[in-house]
């Protein structure tokens, strides 16, 4: 007889929930993202959703009604009743007895929650520190997916090391991105990220970023740095869904300027506000 | 109130199912084994149960008693009562509202499954195709971990192709492994599979293989090939649990030899059965 077994419950497989068989936790066969709410309105949640439609495309989830996935969010908000909320969601292949090949007819697994943005304030007022970490990621990182267990080790060990985000450094010796954040440089009047053509996500916040600092006269700079040029930056930042621009203060072993967030990192995050507010 | 949204229906967050906040499905955030039985006896246990051990080291899962797990996979198999059994079994970090970073006191989830072993005769009597792919994993291999999509995206595009396995082909050009098994190319009298030392797993099927066809007195090679030599072997194979070894006769578009299962792999083969027997 097919049996499952969850801690010491054994369970035979036709009475297993299927929420047990979901190809989300065999393999992270799934993609996600994470939108929020200032003051009772969603930012850029058709750029979001967009984006959803197309990790979905790359990784072959088909059927996925995007009308019915924005009208659940919408509702699930309203239900939440929270104005300044965390709303995440992800949809998996479905669910089934685990085999790396899947069947064409699966019913995607459709997930959703909403909480509230935790407060970022001191982030904001006296900036993090972050530590570099090898970019173990897969080589499909333009694919907002579930396989985020890099990520994670990344953060842990940023935090271990007292930080509040890791910064990851590909096999070049070239920063991509944050372990969960677009990451920026301003050298001068020049602000500098990661090109897209590398392997990091098409991060929404990085395109609203870029646009406040063109906003404010600064020339924007599609190059990647390596861990001494970012050290040696005159200000660093981190942007982010959930946090918006947070400023760097320490960057490994470097304080950067003076440790405290720096001038233009303010008009870009104030820039940014007047888009989100 | 912070709620959760399952397909179109909303739960209270409190009301939710744990296993709706496996961090295994968040981010893959857990490990697996999988082992077989011939004829009522689990092949090779305690060697898989030191690998996974380690794998939850890599990724710092704590906590975790190793006799318990034994003896759950043990009573796991005798409550299905199938002879040539699949034992699947993982453990993800736990279950909590989503963030990356992780509570120390988290109880990890434990999940297994008992089927069927696949009938693999006609693998094994006519051999199979493979083709290959980009190896878009990430860099911890080593690591048998749940962030599996790049080899489930591997294996689909090589279903798509006609072909039964994807062998995975890195950005210098060389071969590490398949999507869900070791590789194993033999040249006149020579054995050759990729080291361990790249960014593979560390297959116990594969150093089964490798005493096997030191005992049919073939030399060893450990060295990783590209495509092309692949193309160019005398035999190939592939060598996973569930399938032991299987003879691969199309390599891409090149018809490897005379297209039938080499007379050395099969030798191979017996003397593995001999190890399982």
């Amino acid at each position: 007889m097919q049996i499952a077994m969850i801690q010491d419950k054994i369970v035979p497989m036709q009475e297993l929930m299927p929420v047990y068989l979901d190809r989300g936790t065999f393999f992270g066969d799934g993609v996600y993202e994470v939108v929020r709410s200032y003051n009772g309105k969603i930012f850029a949640l058709e750029e979001h959703l967009q984006r959803f439609t197309d990790s979905m495309a790359a990784i072959g989830i088909t059927g996925v009604d995007m009308e019915k996935v924005h009208s659940r969010v919408l509702k699930a908000f309203e239900a939440a009743g929270i104005s300044d909320a965390k709303i995440y969601f992800h949809i998996t292949r479905g669910s089934e007895p685990r085999n790396h090949i899947f069947k064409d007819d699966l019913e995607p697994n459709f997930f959703l929650t909403v909480t509230e943005i935790e407060d970022k304030a001191s982030d904001e007022s006296g900036g993090i520190a972050v530590s570099t970490h090898p970019d173990w990621r897969w080589r499909r990182c333009d694919i907002k997916s579930l396989n985020l267990l890099a990520n994670v080790l990344a953060r842990q060990d940023a935090v271990k090391k007292g930080c509040a985000e890791a910064i990851l450094v590909n096999e070049s010796g070239l920063i991509t991105e944050g372990a969960g954040s677009a990451f920026f440089a301003v050298f001068g009047r020049k602000l500098q990220t990661a090109p897209l053509t590398t392997n990091i996500l098409p991060s929404i916040t990085r395109k609203y970023v870029v646009e406040a600092g063109r906003n404010i006269g600064l020339e924007i700079v599609e190059e990647s740095l390596t861990p001494q040029q970012a050290g040696s930056a005159d200000e660093l930042f981190i942007a982010v869904t959930t946090k918006d621009v947070v400023p760097v203060v320490r960057f490994d072993d470097k304080t950067i300027t003076d440790g405290k967030p720096g001038e233009l990192t303010k008009l870009i995050l104030a820039e940014f506000q007047s888009f989100t507010g």
